[in-house]
């Protein structure tokens, strides 16, 4: 057994049986491990929809996914999307093929200071510097990317690591990957908040929007009359009809403000107090009215379940039923494509069990509401804000859930960063549909720029905002790489595409033509 | 005149007058100050186009680009082009859009250390720290990125800087650019070298390979016996029928070595010895061999036109008349299409001028000496070795010298890392003939699997290379960006592609169709 096949041993071992790839020379001997058959391969020909899925991945199954790039320009096609991972708190590990290192003094072509492009978006970073200890660096690197909250891991592999015999190698103890208690002073502090009768919306962020948590939180605002609320991005939201409702914080500033002036108190559950996403020149950054207290109840590495289990004894309500969401049956919209009927569309398709991966911007973000009383589903939203995200992490998503369809909303300017990801989703056949809102424009940008204060845009700063020239063929661009495609200019053919799409397995395009 | 405003002008007034932009809302006021009628801006629709064309812009004018990327996962984005640049010694000006200041310290969701994610690729990184002083932060990273060698400057312009108001701004006093004289005692060891009558290889790099730099280095061999080499990879040769020929050290280890065996003596002008680009476990680093002895000539920031002036005058052979390549007409190949019948074709369908854009790998690689006698023409290659990078570059070189016709030569696993580049040559109208060598496989991995000592790829291996699940429809995919294509399968075909399109303005894509 050489370094590779050790590596490749440890990392499935450990649980880590899929490696989104995208390998060059240096990993040669790390393809041919790759012929250990508990290990699933997924070809991906752009970095940055490997990193993605890897991102996607973890998202359905809380267990990280393996990644396989080359070199320091490989690792950096990939950052953008390691990014949305880690504000996402995804665990990741990434192995970063590498020269010999007997080669490095000679300065080669591809050499690059990979610890250095790697550490300021991974949490561990290590050069892996024997055949005979690469097992317990993959064990290590599983265990910091397994942690709560899930951890970038990064492991950077030279050649000679790869292809010396590895002998018997020791990995470390498996630790139980635990989340940590909560501190009872603060349980009973945030008691003591919610039992005042002042009006408070407990933000919930990261596992604590879905599953139990999400269950207990749901019996706590019904025995307190607290509000749910969550941060406008959440790594994974359960809802839908019979899930706990979560209100979503508005986006734009004012909006949010708006939402959060009324609360005496806030309490944050694995996540912080809102902040605005950009800084504007005449807006504050905190979001929260002044005089509104902010109460952390679970700290980002803490169990929330338990939290809420505390809390609910201690208030003496853990026989309170929670606030269901009902179902509401959205009649199929018909007419002129807009958010609303977008909306409409999407509420009324939906099959039961869905996963939707956000990424629809100016066209879905404000109206996403709509889809609350929808057969029960997940949402997942972009926590990086890098843009590019949302093909790559369905693939990963898909590939995660071969059973549930997965919907990836994306606005046109964002699909392009990572559009390579049709191809992996059609050479998997995976189930995603994936929507594309086609307004030939970076149409957020001109909201900002008014935002922003830069009064309205001139005929150049427009020709930077608008990508109509040429505009983007759609369905040219799923049949280059293997996805049937279909274009809607209604929101009946919307809804109709989208119901059809559900029915059959594989990918699917839909082009929303918003022109 | 805000901060933003002072930066633009400052950059045109230093001479860098074109922006390869993909902003965000963080560079609104960026924007606004693009309405500068002096500068160009070019909106790309993935970053890593943004710098591939930056290194194409300055690989033909000698003078640097700005990029407008956003925050640290936009930098991220084009770090492997700027690794490819800096590989060539190419000078750039990248412009990072950063939150303000104020806004910092809430950790907001694009937050990402810049500063780190830049360094390890830059020469040069400053943050901007106030309106007042940007114009002294923009002259001196276009001085930095104007020096000799090219460097990478990074600026990152935080929203504060960007929109508050600038006053007057003072700039640092305008350096000439200037390249060091070499040594004269190096030279006269050189030329000591050269009259021993030993065999002697010449290797030139960077600016050496072309213009009077070239002419000289044509006298110096035409006088002394030595021959004149250049690395596998050169930033740009002025090549063809009336220029001084250069050998090209072959890329294979073995290759290499049996081209370099005979040499007593290698001159480094701009460069250093030939290095292996990547490790193998049984072959070295190095290739000359033992006993082939080094003489530096030129350091890279050194002056080379001056230094064979010098070693001219040394030799007292400053009249010697180089020998220069003759023309040699091919003949329009027909038949199958297959390495040699494609280099063929290109020789023959080269117009004057032309410029050649190589990332054709196993296809073209080998055979690139078919076209020594084929019209005047350059030859750009990449550097760095991170794939992606032909057709960005191609954008930068086609918008440098719009009157020259492109040929970028680009196999297809390597064209799809930055695909989006076919957007940017059609909304500017540019003149570049995208040739993809669809083998439908990374058809280097097959060979390099094999020097790597890793055996034949079993069947999960080999389904990490071959790229034909899907296959790419390349027409689809020109089509989907408003480029026209065409598909070709025989060798008379691709003549009559290319000679066509080189007759036609705008851009054009052919599919050689290798399966």
């Amino acid at each position: 057994m050489n370094g590779a096949q050790s590596l490749v041993a440890t990392l499935v071992d450990q649980g880590v049986d899929i490696c989104f790839a995208n390998p060059g020379t240096s990993e040669m001997h790390f393809l041919a491990a790759l012929e250990n058959p508990k290990m699933r391969s997924v070809l991906c020909l752009f970095e940055g929809v490997a990193t993605g899925a890897a991102d996607g991945w973890y998202r359905m199954k809380d267990t990280p996914a393996s990644t396989l790039l080359h070199l320091g320009p490989g690792l950096a096609n990939g950052l953008a999307n390691i990014h949305n991972a880690r504000r996402a708190s995804s665990g990741m590990v990434n192995i970063i093929g590498e020269h010999s290192a007997a080669h490095l003094k000679y300065d080669p072509p591809l050499m690059s200071d990979i610890e250095g492009l790697a550490r300021p978006l991974s949490h561990w970073v290590r050069r892996a510097e024997s055949s005979s200890t690469i097992a317990w660096d993959a064990a290590t690197a599983v265990a910091k990317a397994s942690g709560h909250p899930g951890q970038i891991a990064t492991l950077i592999l030279p050649g000679d690591t790869s292809w010396q015999q590895a002998g018997t190698s020791a990995i470390p103890p498996r630790a139980a990957a635990t989340r940590k208690a909560p501190d009872a002073a603060r349980i009973e502090h945030v008691a003591r908040v919610l039992r005042s009768g002042e009006r408070t919306l407990i933000i919930l962020g990261n596992k604590a929007t879905r599953g139990v948590a999400l269950e207990r939180a749901g019996k706590v605002a019904a025995a307190t009359g607290a509000r749910l609320g969550s941060q406008f991005f959440s790594a994974r939201i359960e809802r839908g009809a019979g899930r706990v409702p979560i209100e979503r914080i508005p986006y734009a500033v004012p909006l949010a403000q708006a939402f959060l002036k009324d609360f005496r108190h806030i309490v944050t559950v694995e996540t912080s107090e809102p902040v605005a996403f950009f800084a504007y020149p005449d807006r504050p950054s905190l979001l929260k009215a002044e005089g509104t207290l902010v109460h952390p109840l679970v700290e980002a590495d803490e169990d929330s379940a338990l939290a809420f289990e505390m809390l609910l004894d201690m208030l003496g309500a853990s026989a309170t039923r929670p606030t269901l969401q009902p179902r509401v049956e959205t009649p199929v919209p018909s007419g002129a494509l807009n958010p609303l009927s977008i909306a409409h569309a999407l509420a009324a398709a939906l099959p039961e069990n869905a996963i939707v991966v956000d990424e629809s911007l100016t066209t879905g973000r404000e109206t996403m509401g709509h889809t609350m009383g929808a057969a029960p589903h997940d949402l997942i939203n972009n926590m990086g804000g890098s843009i590019g995200y949302a093909t790559p992490v369905a693939t990963g998503v898909a590939l995660a859930c071969p059973d549930r369809r997965v919907f990836c909303m994306v606005g046109d300017g964002s699909a392009m960063y990572t559009i390579q990801s049709l191809w992996t989703q059609a050479r998997e056949g995976l189930n995603i549909t994936t929507v594309i809102f086609a307004n030939n424009s970076y149409a957020i940008l001109k909201a900002e720029y008014a935002n922003m204060g830069a009064g309205a845009p001139g005929e150049r700063a427009l020709s930077m905002i608008d990508i109509d020239r040429p505009r983007i063929d759609w369905l040219a661009m799923a049949q280059s790489m293997g996805v049937p495609a279909v274009a809607v200019e209604t929101a009946e053919d919307f809804y109709r595409a989208l119901a059809d799409s559900a029915r059959e397995p594989g990918p699917r395009l839909i082009e929303v033509r918003l022109y």
